[in-house]
């Protein structure tokens, strides 16, 4: 078993990566919630068939009472409708402050669990069990949790951190390929921002079984890398911003498709291809050797590097609209400006403050408008 | 000028208490959000054509745009529709994460308003103007920010502090007689729970207006009393759990009568009452002195010291079964044991560590069940 404890004074916790640890999840909560009698499990109903039994017969064998609250699966479960019915779900099943919440899922489950587990009594403990490879990588750890408005993704939400993250790689194996592919553009987007080794390595073993032949190291060196980001600056300011490199223009290209068409990795793919041109363009990237290994690397794993706005010029007005709206909201922005990521090389970043203008400026440039 | 400094580390911030007040907002405001551009001040339909003009006059000559977002006035605004029409409002306006939200009004307007501001864009500056007395001598200061479930009241929320709390004394001219000595039931409670000073000065000035020519005193006092909570412990145990002396069966009341027949402040008067009684009848509080004197101090101020059930046996059994589900899932508990407040004397008070069962049939028994 791998081990990342993440260092936040007393809201510290264990990252713990292990084949099989989902049928030892029970024993590992009751050691970071000695007091909790009930344990409400969220999770979607792709992966309840697949998962909740084993996870809730190994708590029950640590002593525990639990409850299991099934939504539906896709982007739209984060929304304040599911919130408001998991808080009174909780209340339904005799939650107490001492209690805690289990998210059991993808990036979706995880966020809304978190949000809710945050908010339920001003707050529960919360346990994450993520069990696709965005969530492994990414979305379980750090603490970000949040549901969408319709003004877009992730706007209400919190920081809230869990009290333990369990990671059962043998999860993955469920995935298909585009879910899968969905958390590659993450583990790429780590070793673009701060490790050039695990982008060699992703060069020299380009396809998803090569990658689970290794998924420990993948995993292990990710959320080492978020966990440094982290802890430098829990509260998403400064350092920790490195990691949405991809993510400004990526969220625009996922509002574009209504949340459908693209996934986030594939939104956050795109963003990481137009940021380096945008790099480039602005002198900051070197002109040569960061693009073609990015997208050529994207590529291996079905990942898009250019989305169009549209076939029609109606179609690209309406969607140039949807761009300008989105990143004018990015949560990300202080005033009028944006920390917009730039790549200084492959496995080194940072964060450039533009103007909003500037960033849609060289956007438009991009797409020769 | 009054202020008193609540200091919590990064997350300290001071209180002001001074007439008229509310003109200089806008310069306070400036002093602490450097950084805000727009402030988004959320209020209520009672308190708006009353002061939202003077209030954001003075933000506007501070060089602030403003918004103002009105909710309808009462309990039942603190639901997940304001919240969510909130959310989507602040984003509508063009809230970025260094401006902020403002509560001018009372319990219901900060409470909604801070969960709000809590959680938008993950949280964003928060400050009260609280116009209540119930608000200025409690819930504005702490933290303590929540709306209403099905299930209960306060119970989806987090803690979360304002960056400043600007009191100002004459909004009190403006109530009616039943919400000014609502807010009174609080002001006894901290005489009883830690200032006997503050509960002699009461029973020698026994009225509203006596109690107005020495406001600042007043309400500085229970501030800091507030302060001195809050500081020893900002998560809502230990100490801080005092402050919900005569809660626990006053939010029982405020249930039975749907938030309606009994404001918070009655619902807290009787549940004090019941409190002390049940202290005598378990030998931890005097047998005399203690609960005449509150009785008939609370009855100076027009606040009920005892709620019958009801009429008629069925009532009677509705309502104990409100009692007990309320009981029940009061958020003050840690797995099946409540903590209850009871008093030593007049001035001093701790927390009682009792089954769920106990506390109901102790209750049961002043109701002759």
């Amino acid at each position: 078993m791998e081990t990342i404890h993440v260092n936040l004074g007393e809201r510290s916790y264990d990252i713990h990566i292990e084949k099989g640890i989902l049928d030892r999840a029970g024993a590992y909560i009751k050691a970071v919630c000695p007091r909790a009698k009930r344990l409400a499990v969220v999770t979607d109903d792709n992966v309840d068939p697949l998962y909740s039994e084993r996870v809730t017969a190994s708590m029950e064998a640590a002593g525990f009472y639990t409850g299991v609250f099934t939504a539906p699966a896709g982007e739209s479960t984060k929304c304040v409708t599911q919130l408001s019915a998991l808080w009174e779900a909780f209340m339904h099943f005799g939650l107490t402050r001492t209690d805690a919440v289990v998210a059991l899922g993808g990036g979706v489950v995880g966020d809304l669990a978190g949000f809710a587990a945050a908010t339920i009594l001003r707050g529960v403990d919360f346990i994450q069990i993520p069990t696709t490879l965005l969530a492994q990588v990414d979305s379980s750890v750090g603490g970000k949790v949040a549901i969408d408005l319709a003004h877009g993704k992730n706007l209400a939400g919190c920081f809230y951190q869990p009290k333990l993250v369990l990671i059962d790689p043998e999860t993955l194996n469920t995935l298909s390929d585009r879910i899968f592919n969905d958390g590659m553009a993450e583990v790429i987007k780590y070793g673009c921002i701060a490790n050039k080794g695990l982008f060699n390595f992703l060069l020299a073993h380009p396809s998803r079984e090569q990658v689970m032949e290794r998924i420990e190291y993948v995993l292990t060196t990710c959320c080492d890398l978020k966990r440094e980001a982290v802890e430098a600056d829990e509260q998403d300011r400064g350092m920790r911003m490195l990691l949405n490199f991809g993510h400004t223009v990526g969220h625009a290209y996922e509002k574009m498709g209504n949340y459908e068409t693209w996934t986030h990795g594939q939104g956050v793919a795109t963003g990481m291809c137009m940021a380096a041109r945008m790099g480039v363009a602005m002198g900051v990237t070197p002109a040569k050797g960061v693009v073609e290994f990015l997208e050529g690397l994207l590529e291996k794993f079905g990942l898009p590097t250019r989305i169009e706005l549209g076939e029609t010029p109606e179609e690209r007005e309406d969607n140039w609209e949807t761009v300008e709206k989105t990143i004018g909201l990015d949560k990300k922005s202080t005033g009028e400006d944006i920390h917009f990521i730039l790549l200084d090389t492959l496995g080194a970043a940072h964060a450039h403050k533009m103007s909003r203008d500037e960033v849609l400026n060289r956007l438009a440039a991009l797409y020769g408008r």
